[in-house]
């Protein structure tokens, strides 16, 4: 599942690089909002994000790739809110 | 708040891509912590680290800088997901 969903966030992605249009942006919203209901932490989609940059842009600098490393840390703490949130809302149901 | 929330940031990512240590990786995981806190957004979070990077590699490539704006609208929905999480937890006190 991983391989397909980086296959079309990296087609998103080059379609974005290449032509910055809004409807571009719009599906991202809806990619974004199936992730969510795949249950697709943030700091997974950050990392798909960042393989997804590294893919297209070969020659990236190692500063640039290493950031990613410290925001992937930094969205960890934002997933596991939101897994409280999905605890939260199944307990509701 | 957002200006000393970036130099803090800044500092931390300046950090980091010096020497790769995990004790720093830890502090990222405080200082989101923090974030959250504060109720700062995932997406707002991605765009602070986009800030940061953009001021510390001033030669970044423009499909880099481009890039981010995607990553931001993917985030756009996993912060929409966590005010849902606020309210809840708020309407349960």
């Amino acid at each position: 599942m991983r391989d397909q969903l980086l296959q079309q966030y990296q087609e998103l992605l080059t379609s974005y690089l290449n032509e910055k249009r809004e409807d571009i942006l719009y599906t991202a919203q809806q990619m974004s909002r199936w992730m969510m209901e795949q249950r697709i932490p943030p700091e997974e989609m950050v990392s798909v994000h960042a393989e997804a940059v590294k893919k297209k842009l070969p020659h990236l600098s190692p500063s640039v790739k290493d950031s990613f490393d410290l925001l992937i840390e930094m969205m960890i703490g934002y997933g596991i809110a939101l897994k409280e949130h999905e605890s939260l809302v199944n307990r509701q149901k």
